[in-house]
């Protein structure tokens, strides 16, 4: 497998970086994950757009889009990654001795790491649907920014692996707001629901094509906020990834979501989103 | 200079990490800062109590603290460091392929590194004072726990330094927490007052330190909340750090405190503090 770190594109097992790098330090850089179908990017340029926003967010000088986009075409080819893949991207603000929470001179060279890997499509999984548990949401105020700040995002995930179901959603002053790495959705009323963009969650690239494969085809859709008293009487819920894509829930915190199976509009826009990935170029 | 990583001793410019560390990718790992006065590491024992607490908050398999102290004690001597220096100690929970934010697999080793670098005493800002601002506390909802998900306090410490001063103080729910690598403390009435431990602030070794002073010296001191608006009013703030021991602060906001120089109980802090560390073996 080959990474691309700093410029250079070289065997996995010889890329490294310096444990003075500030995203090793601090988490103090940011990040993003693409879908590769049949070897081609999925959505490049929102996820390009978010990468900015992010940066910006952080005040992180770095603006050499065409590298990243460059990079992650370069290692879908290097890597053979003709079926389902992902690109991993991440830059952080670049190494500097000695440590200092501030930001270090100007001119430090930031950090740029992408990797790109085969992963197993979720089929099955869309097919039953998934258990998830609630947990409180411990994370800081900018969910917005894709930081690699991702510390209470591991520790959910894995409450919910402990408690043998698929993901954990955060919430938050009884506001049900995303899961450990997705958007959340929910059926209600027969309108399609998800939170507003805010800084308490991700503007998610797949939340936004599930949002418009809402528009094209007449089905009701407000983003507004989920309180958490109204997912068990919710018609149906569903996730939204990058690898997810659009996965039914069917069990929250124990309790069974739309009689256990998933549900009709969740079907529908699975169905509509494979499409819509069957009609990209 | 050298550094510890995984076992071994190596030239700093040797050092390595992969950027699949779990550090890097997530801030999956905790930390500690220790002093080294005279070659002598102040307070381990408190700093290695903590360091074990942080790793249990992230269930983090790791329980050989004799490797940290011995690292600890053997930096400082291939480095000479025999005057002011700190012990920089950094654990997370490995690396692991491909990328998922669960824990990896049980037998996964972690990554330690630990570095020993030289410091400037911060004398003459301990004379005069430093200014600082308050900035709302955006952090996570666990500050009590040593983690390297530093970004909030990257962000909060490089407001200080573009608002020209030193510092910036958390504020949240109307409380003034600490600031961006510090305990905060304020005398009100007479009385020292700091933040109680609640997961809102990390558990200082030297706010320890300070109240254990104040106990040994009769001067009256409490630990519960200092509400911002009871700063403009207090006699004198101040604020405490492994590497900053008793740092007063003089101004807030633009806003003078105690007379815009530091105050008699700081004056008197500063001094039980330094005959303290002249008193160690």
């Amino acid at each position: 497998m080959i990474v691309y770190l700093n410029g250079k594109y070289l065997p996995r097992e010889q890329a490294w970086i310096s444990p003075e790098d500030r995203g090793f330090l601090f988490a103090d850089g940011v990040y993003e994950v693409i879908h590769s179908y049949r070897g081609k990017l999925f959505h490049v340029d929102e996820h390009m757009r978010r990468l900015k926003n992010s940066l910006a967010g952080l005040k992180i000088s770095y603006s050499n889009i065409p590298e990243i986009r460059e990079a992650a075409l370069r290692l879908i080819q290097e890597n053979g990654l003709k079926e389902d893949a992902t690109v991993y991207i991440q830059i952080t603000r670049g190494t500097n001795f000695p440590r200092k929470h501030a930001f270090p001179p100007a001119n430090t060279a930031v950090t740029v790491y992408v990797m790109a890997y085969p992963i197993t499509p979720r089929d099955p999984e869309r097919e039953t649907g998934i258990p998830v548990i609630t947990t409180p949401d411990l994370r800081w105020a900018r969910c917005d920014i894709k930081s690699v700040a991702l510390l209470p995002n591991v520790l959910a995930q894995q409450q919910a692996i402990d408690a043998g179901v698929t993901d954990a959603i955060f919430v938050r002053d009884s506001v049900a707001l995303e899961g450990s790495a997705s958007n959340f959705f929910a059926v209600i009323d027969n309108v399609v629901l998800t939170h507003p963009k805010t800084n308490v969650i991700l503007p998610g690239i797949t939340l936004d094509v599930v949002l418009e494969l809402c528009r094209k085809n007449n089905i009701p859709h407000l983003e507004k906020p989920i309180y958490l008293n109204q997912l068990w009487t919710a018609q149906e819920l569903f996730l939204s990834s990058t690898t997810m894509e659009v996965m039914p829930i069917v069990q929250v915190d124990g309790r069974s979501i739309s009689g256990g199976k998933p549900g009709k509009v969740t079907r529908k826009l699975q169905t509509l989103f494979k499409e819509y990935v069957a009609s990209l170029p």
